[in-house]
């Protein structure tokens, strides 16, 4: 992944595909093109390779296979399991005092724009009443007692990211769904109180187990763990009536929950990729925390007090591979200093935000303006080695430089 | 694509990659990983491919670039268009009388699931209305006349498809779309009637353009061409304010229509399939068509008047590819032939549907239940041979004789 001319850190954005994974979507794409639902071989090759990589994906998250829908991406999950709350509100029979409320979400101010902007729209539009718990700016994290504090009697749905992705910081999805799921409901309120997480940045470098997060629904995006740009949905037990309410309507593929032919191929990247996952987790994650560690320690040592690292708490665990840091002074913006940079691909935040403001969620969790505003964030992969770091860290030295003399 | 072994002929249930294609895929995958939205060299270099794509595909189609919105397939962009649809019949602001009713779409009983079961879901919620008008006995088609009789002041959207999968005969979309066009519009009535085509059959068979077609929107579906299993919308004039609201919310991609990181590599193959009917349509089709006119000539030679072929009709169009046709006879229903047959790899009707029923769509344009029951969907391939015909008029020979015996 990376030469003297490029080292790429930026393995939260994306991440190239693993060379098995690329194989099997490669020969599925070659030898199991056949349309799944057709009754001849061609066709029946394609259903067993979706539903090895279902049972593949169950494996890492500690689900059944029946719990997993494919999904085109993080977007569609986020955006679908969202409107499933909705619609679940209002089919709610015994309901009569809430429905001529709105359904109401609790969610935090560190999401990303995919349950951000449903969730705004949802309230513009008159669907949707919601409540964004800001992130304790002493642990980066929500905590559970404000999302508590929240609760209304017409509270639908708690979405909590797993790890956010600007810091890594990981969010107590665990505990605030044990903790909502053991308050009692009354009669007129909403009987049940979904759970939903997005654990886009989650997969692939800290476990993630459903049997230990009592969520109900679960986001997986396949192209943050080297998979490519799908993704499913877990929901757990769906086959006893959890709610899911189809986005689309069509030709009954995905037991009729997510029509549209499959896409194998993608499909049996991602199979490929959680396989991966669930073999070498323990690996990847040491790999990942100890290149990530050693790139903080170079940065502290090169740097010293000229740099400020965002998002590390103590109370707090981040995801192994993330590191967000501030250079500190005038005219040392992250974007200046990536369009210097001789070497380094990385990003100031969410790639799909705009470069030259400071980012809204290093805000939300207290990080003062003139610093946020220079921040870049660094995410190592696994085959991210010290070599490539030396590397980024010469790189950034030289640009520190430059931009300070320039500003001077 | 065919050996002794195993002669497909089900092109129109889904198409093997084009080997270009797969090549494009996987260049990008392994070459082009990074995130589009990135402002680095990985990113960009990904950013360039896709809007190369859109490029190739707004050429076949005879599209400006920016009226194409990638998805992630058919299902999508049907449900996306139908969706658009009823938010535009609200959001009109000069609409006070028709706010008052539903709104009101036109559609056929041709269509394919991915718009038929959107609008029933649209009526049983009680969302929509629509009419669902009968195709022709005569003809196969869905006429204009009819479709015109079916416009009330509440109209929103006429949706009817430009070739029919199973019976392959193209619709008189053009038409539909010109008349409804020039219809005046009152006071009180939608001021506008939107118009939508499902091109997925059509594409890559026979030249499909927009400037003879004058539809504000088309599917296109990327695995009916030998492109990977994403899709695209076209819209007319998408920056001059044709509507089109979006289905998803998230990270602004695509113009912040169809937002998810983009599946650069599905993208890259998608536009290089484009690319290659640009350029090779005509052959394309020319093909296609002997290949299929030899396959209704040797049907006929070898079972005369033992079968019937469905969908022929003398003043329609048909797509050059397909051919649906049923032997006449007890015990000789299509599913029972395709069980038997040794080499052939076709199907009965859609690959989503039940096999064991008469198709909707035959009985629909007349093809009396007996017949219909018994219907076989033959459709040819790029890469198919007067040789494979032969292969497969054979094996239906062998299938045919033992079945007669067998109902005997």
């Amino acid at each position: 992944m990376s030469t003297t001319a490029s080292v790429y850190l930026d393995y939260n954005a994306t991440t190239p595909l693993d060379p098995d994974v690329l194989t099997a979507i490669t020969d599925t794409l070659r030898d199991a093109w056949g349309n799944p639902s057709s009754s001849y071989t061609q066709g029946k090759k394609a259903k067993v390779i979706i539903n090895e990589s279902r049972q593949n994906m169950a494996s890492m998250i500690g689900a059944k296979p029946s719990d997993i829908i494919f999904t085109s991406g993080g977007t569609e999950g986020n955006n679908w399991i969202l409107d499933t709350a909705v619609k679940c509100f209002h089919d709610d029979q015994n309901a009569e005092n809430h429905r001529k409320q709105l359904p109401h979400f609790i969610t935090s101010n560190l999401e990303h724009d995919s349950v951000k902007l449903v969730l705004e729209h949802m309230v513009s539009a008159g669907i949707a009443e919601c409540t964004v718990v800001a992130a304790s700016k002493l642990s980066g994290r929500v905590e559970v007692e404000d999302v508590l504090r929240a609760v209304r009697p017409n509270t639908i749905m708690v979405t909590v990211m797993l790890a956010n992705n600007e810091t890594g910081v990981i969010q107590p999805v665990s505990k605030i769904c044990s903790r909502v799921r053991s308050l009692k409901r009354h009669p007129g309120e909403t009987p049940k109180i979904l759970l939903h997480t997005d654990a886009a940045q989650a997969i692939g470098k800290v476990k993630v187990d459903v049997s230990d997060i009592p969520v109900d629904y679960l986001t997986i995006v396949g192209h943050k763990f080297y998979a490519p740009r799908v993704g499913a949905i877990y929901v757990r037990d769906l086959d006893k009536g959890t709610p899911l309410y189809p986005l689309l309507f069509g030709g009954g593929q995905e037991r009729n929950f997510r029509p549209g032919t499959e896409n194998a191929g993608m499909i049996a990247g991602l199979g490929k990729a959680a396989e991966l996952v669930v073999r070498n987790l323990d690996a990847f994650e040491k790999h990942l925390k100890e290149v990530r560690d050693y790139l903080e320690e170079e940065l502290v040592r090169e740097f010293g007090d000229m740099i400020h690292i965002n998002g590390k708490f103590k109370t707090s665990e981040r995801l192994p591979n993330t590191c967000n840091f501030s250079f500190k002074g005038q005219g040392l913006e992250g974007h200046k200093v990536l369009n210097k940079a001789e070497h380094v691909q990385a990003s100031v935040g969410a790639a799909c935000h705009s470069q030259n403001r400071a980012s809204p969620i290093l805000l939300a969790i207290g990080i003062p303006e003139d610093i946020a505003r220079n921040a870049l964030r660094f995410s190592v992969g696994r085959e991210t080695s010290k070599n490539d770091i030396d590397i980024a860290v010469r790189d950034l030295k030289k640009c520190h430089d430059e931009l300070s003399k320039e500003s001077n």
